[in-house]
């Protein structure tokens, strides 16, 4: 009998041993008696996303964890961003992925967040009037300082490099391009164009007055990078015959499920941050299930509390987590697992290659050992020690859909 | 020193817990004194026939373990049977793998298996007769219902599809050319001639009248799959520099084995079937070794309880094994390894991708904490987690037999 499929990715969930927490990781050291029972009742390992050491992206984290080759697919943040903004990006059009930020009068980026801007849709109109030759440019505001920007043109090439320095302090440096063609070269042409433009118009915004006027850094600048073309991936429905949906509230995962073709849930109070609803997501997961065979659930919070550096708050973060997948427990007919697209050590700041936790729950799974969901309590479990792209063919053999090999 | 291997396969062993054996598999609660007792000098692990989560084919899970990449190689399932069957598909003709099967008057499958007839080799004559222009057949019984067709004609194609809908109360399906060549349409049409023909001449056979008689099933229609021409492997003894013997019972691993130029060994009682002899066979095994330095034993019984659900079949053949088992304790000179090509879970009735048991016995083996052999016991165990490819490697360097990677 086929059963269908939950599958629980916690951004950034990995850590490394803090002295805080008396050796523990984040969320060894957390009270997470729901996830221990998921754990004690079904099958824990560890996964290598993008193989041993190899620290992934979210976007290749998460490609890899559907069973989609990054090193074999063309998917660039910029297009997979643009998705998660509702924007399809079409053949002959690119996307970048922007922070608004602020650089001083001699180019220097003071802020690469503008101060965590926390809304630029009001640039959205004059940044998108703008026009390089019969060139045209739309913004699209995302989270906090961050969007896409959308070129429309004749002859444009992907293979144009960032102007973020991605260093505070140091000058925002020239769009070049990164192979020799006169595409490219045109192209970047095209886009530092554009972002001295840009510069005129938000300096003149009267948005950037106003947060002047309030000692608030201006959002005087655009930092760009991820350009990508349209992406043309096999849609998960056809590859795996499951109908999909995803529930997140990061613009990424949205894009990334879209790109999909998943059929991506809405749920308020789902904000890809920290004061997200994790309950809300569970419970509009499980109604997703009626109509769905395969769910999506991302929780971006714990990658957010890794990048601060904020262990305390990451371990508080996945006990909330764990207060909602009591509702994980009830599930039937369905494979639930739990596992994350990478670490994000508290330690480090930023993602790492350490290998992720990860849970499998349900009917015919070989329960192990395992008591308790924790990075070195998953390393002696049952499952091993998988790679990402394993992760979708156990999760079908374990669900009764895998497809035999031989005849 | 160089060590001989004896690799026995259990098909289908792996399986899923059950609650009728209080949330053990039909490994872990079957009584296995032997087993265990290599398990415990031993050194144990899981192996990933194909990958992890894949679901193998006997065919494709076999090859795997003798370190024949099924991606890599050509070996179509038809010829496989046929060489089972001592007949060896040359260049230019075709081999299916047969049903003899019920249909009804509107063409409907009744019965894939005719009532599981207990032979076929009453129709060889009389389906081997048949001509199509200038196309010959011949018809070869194996066990019960099945049979392998070998076709001799000029211009043949393998790209065809089967006539086998594969579910009870459809209809028989025509055989379609699957690519757009005009061989295989020729074919197609050929295959198409002779299925007519073969159902006239069914209808008055003789032993179908008396089946009749005998409100029996006839056998009145032939379903074909697997088309495969000849095939074409670098052999056993020139790539691993081993004499090699084959004892099994079933069609496909004895063709397998002549493929690949084993020598097959046939054991009065080996029948393939549930009532085999296990004990003749690794007795036979044992004598095999005198005269050859690599011994396959095939056991088929537990992937047809698998296939049947019927867990405490399992158990209880799993137990008869065990006692022929016996006779690989006193092995000298030689590396013992017992495994799987797939798991059959009863609770699926059919092969899943859930990794299977290994373990090694033998000098030089570095001997691990496992006390049984079972899946989970073997999940923890000092070999850890292989791939089906890493068999052949391990089984070759315990023997002291494998080349060396640099210089």
């Amino acid at each position: 009998m086929k059963q269908k499929i939950l599958l629980v990715v916690l951004d950034g969930l990995g850590d490394r041993p803090e002295e805080q927490h008396n050796g523990l990781t984040a969320l060894e050291a957390a009270r997470t008696p729901y996830l221990n029972f998921l754990a004690e009742k079904g099958a824990c390992g560890l996964v290598d996303v993008e193989g041993i050491g190899v620290r992934p992206g979210s976007d290749t984290g998460h490609l890899s964890l559907f069973g989609y080759d990054p090193k074999k697919i063309y998917a660039p943040r910029g297009t997979l961003e643009a998705a998660g903004l509702g924007v399809v990006v079409r053949a002959g059009q690119l996307a970048f992925r922007v922070n608004v930020a602020t650089v001083d009068l001699k180019g220097r980026v003071v802020d690469r967040r503008a101060g965590r801007i926390s809304d630029c849709s009001v640039f959205e109109p004059a940044l998108s009037k703008i026009k390089v030759g019969k060139t045209q440019f739309l913004f699209k505001a995302g989270v906090e300082h961050r969007g896409v920007l959308v070129v429309t043109g004749a002859g444009l090439s992907p293979n144009v490099s960032s102007n973020d320095a991605r260093v505070q302090g140091e000058k925002e440096l020239e769009v070049r391009p990164t192979d020799g063609s006169p595409q490219a070269e045109a192209t970047a042409a095209i886009m530092n164009k554009y972002l001295k433009q840009a510069k005129k118009v938000l300096a003149a915004h009267g948005a950037n007055k106003k947060r002047k006027a309030k000692k608030e850094l201006p959002g005087n600048a655009l930092l760009l990078r991820g350009a990508g073309g349209a992406v043309l991936l096999p849609s998960f429905q056809s590859r795996y015959e499951m109908r999909a949906a995803c529930v997140a509230g990061s613009v990424l995962e949205k894009g990334i499920a879209r790109a999909l073709g998943m059929q991506v849930i809405n749920v308020p109070g789902a904000t890809g941050r920290k004061d997200t609803n994790v309950l809300a997501k569970f419970l509009a997961a499980k109604t997703a299930l009626q109509k769905n065979e395969f769910v999506f659930v991302h929780v971006k919070g714990t990658d957010i509390y890794g990048h601060d550096g904020d262990s305390a708050g990451k371990k508080a973060f996945i006990e909330r987590i764990d207060a909602g997948a009591k509702e994980l427990l009830s599930m039937e007919n369905t494979v639930v697992c739990v596992t994350a697209d990478h670490s994000t050590p508290c330690q480090l700041k930023n993602h790492s290659g350490d290998a992720v936790p990860i849970l499998f729950y349900g009917k015919g799974v070989r329960r192990d050992a395992t008591k308790k969901f924790g990075e070195r309590e998953c390393a002696a479990g049952g499952v091993g020690r998988l790679r990402g792209l394993d992760v979708m063919n156990e999760l079908l053999n374990l669900a009764g859909r895998a497809p035999l090999a031989g005849a």
